[in-house]
């Protein structure tokens, strides 16, 4: 097992109706003016929103909603949220919604407790972070798995970057899970959740240590988990014992738990960051999209990697390690695929790109040539080319 | 996933030298008079302690050292541990040692923040919890895993009793990793830890609900990694590798995730209390003395369960049920016997008990009647002195 330091604080509420719990965690964890961050839409039309609302005003907490969070969040959104947090004297954000509230409350949180700064600053690296405001979460997603990460993502509309801030203070100081909540989902969305669900633990197991057992053993039950599941709740999004096994997968996957000791890759999640930003299209489908030809592109950095995982997750017999290794890529690729999501830029419904677009999309993710991403392989410019033109079909 | 909450704030450093960073926890978590709770001996004799106080010098923390924390530790000792926090203003209670240290610093840092209860009434449920102060610690020793896990043990040498506290104001502010502090240890003590971090998730493993995919899928590879890394331990305590698995599995196996919505049994830690506080045996030694008698004694309450530990954890081929639970509880009893570990009473040192003795203990153990243990097969007297029949060979 390699160093690691690690820091869970987030108390998690899990279960049917959990949510009547949120006023009362809200006064644990010191709150008493609420700012409620949330997409609107789908919170109204289910009656959630309402419900926490009557809870916190029984409880005779001050609140006010903030509606509007969307999709790839946007930067100037957040920033309106700190204005709103500031002018109320808000002393809890409380997200209710997926990964696009969850991380538009944990950049309000930054900016409230921070008036001073403006919050790019602490994605850019301008400004250390060192207090925050506690956020809380009633999850309506299994997906991002912010409800309990130390990450938060934000996209400035200004310069179309897509950028994520990993701190310990991200961490929310609750999470309440309630997996019937999620039974309303499209089943479009359920299965974006499912590939963000699985990249976030394939983006920490494929990187250059491959020697930590209880990390990787951990991160090899939550694959088996979440791909039995996934296709359990494809079938029938009501299954409630799908649907909260991937709700907790969701959390775990991204609390590090799954890369402890390790040195994450994340290479995938760049190139769909830029896939996200450019052409605004669903995180996890990005994801899906990229996974194969980043794949391709990396195997001979580790083919014994792409083996195990072929062995251990998808139950391959294949001796040699090559060819397990490429079984492996197929099989993931084609339960991506069983799923309806895409696996190339047509699928994803962007079109094919000439090659400008890609050079560009390439210089973008390497900011420029002022960065390489990845672990398992470190790709620079031109490996970063080679995966989008493997994409690109 | 059935409900269930979860709250583990520990903060954990680990790796090679992280105790250098004790003085800085104990800042960050608020201390600034420390009273520090050891066994003496060892941590003496390596240079632990010697170290940890000179870094509390350097960083100006007030401190003092109170020794004699031992195996099955004892209330009238943190008791006294008690009077010596109230006496200095201690402000954060921080162990350096293993299982007992930790588990009376727990003990000390509730009643120190609660002068006028006496601890045992919070260990009987006398009293209700409500506040305590920081627990830090260093950990020595890779078993008991209450370094971050909710639960304490105490026994009452005045009448015998040992008592378990299961409460989240157990959880410890920091806990300080290092592997190599426990590579002094001696061999028999790195085989107690093995069978304890086992046990801990067996008896979350064997519990009345078998769906909870992700958290079984966690526990069986915990078992796997101990079992593997048991064996390369036994064979060279200097293993790092080994040893720093054995030590995350520690912690893992006790921190409540191996058995998040199940409900757990830990009936064979209440049939090994029983001998640790009439013979003062190690706590590792009695749960192996006990686990094979206990689970041929609950073995028809579902063979379905150990044929799935075989399958998932020992590798067994075996198509039917019954031989196959047969076949794991063999392999479980067989793994014991060759880290040296006892599997009955004659093994464990104490000799062949009369059924008298049998019989006071299944008394003791149900609290006279009081109660039954055990959730997996609800065992109350007669099941009991079944088991302990079973074990007096």
């Amino acid at each position: 097992m390699r160093d690691f330091t690690y820091y869970v604080p987030t108390e998690i509420l899990f279960g049917r109706g959990a949510e009547a719990d949120t006023a009362k965690e809200i006064r644990k964890f010191g709150g008493s003016r609420v700012l409620v961050v949330t997409g609107g839409g789908s919170v109204e039309r289910s009656g959630l929103l309402a419900r926490i609302e009557q809870g916190l005003k029984e409880a005779g907490l001050a609140y006010e909603v903030f509606r509007g969070a969307k999709p790839n969040p946007r930067l100037s959104h957040a920033r309106e949220g700190v204005r709103r947090a500031l002018e109320m004297r808000a002393d809890l954000i409380l997200a209710v919604g997926g990964g696009s509230a969850i991380d538009t409350a944990k950049g309000i949180a930054h900016g409230a407790a921070n008036p001073d700064t403006d919050i790019w600053d602490f994605w850019c690296g301008n400004a250390p972070l060192t207090r925050s405001m506690p956020v809380g979460v009633v999850l309506t997603i299994s997906a991002a798995g912010s409800e309990t990460s130390n990450s938060a993502v934000l996209t400035n509309e200004e310069n179309g970057q897509k950028r994520g801030l990993g701190h310990d203070l991200n961490r929310p100081a609750f999470a309440i899970m309630d997996p019937e909540l999620t039974m309303t989902l499209p089943a479009y969305q359920v299965a974006c959740g499912v590939v963000d669900i699985m990249m976030h633990t394939l983006d920490r197991y494929f990187n250059p240590v491959w020697d930590n057992d209880l990390t990787d053993g951990i991160a090899e039950a939550l694959l088996r988990t979440v791909i039995q599941n996934g296709r359990r709740a494809a079938a029938d999004k009501t299954d409630y014992h799908a649907m909260s096994e991937l709700m907790w997968c969701g959390s775990v996957s991204h609390n590090g738990l799954t890369g402890l000791g390790g040195k994450q890759d994340f290479a995938p999640h760049q190139l769909g960051h830029e896939l996200s930003s450019r052409f605004d299209v669903a995180h996890g489908a990005s994801l899906s999209t990229v996974w194969g030809a980043w794949a391709e592109t990396c195997l001979q950095a580790g083919p014994a990697r792409f083996a195990r995982l072929g062995r251990e997750v998808w139950g391959l017999r294949e001796e040699d390690d090559l060819a397990a290794a490429r079984a492996a890529i197929r099989a993931t690729v084609d339960y991506f695929r069983e799923l309806g999501m895409p696996t190339c830029f047509s699928e994803l419904g962007v079109g094919v790109q000439d090659e400008a677009t890609l050079c560009e999309m390439a210089d973008c993710v390497t900011y420029h040539g002022a960065r390489t991403i990845g672990s398992f392989r470190v790709m620079g410019r031109e490996e970063i080319l080679a995966a989008y033109r493997l994409a690109n079909r």
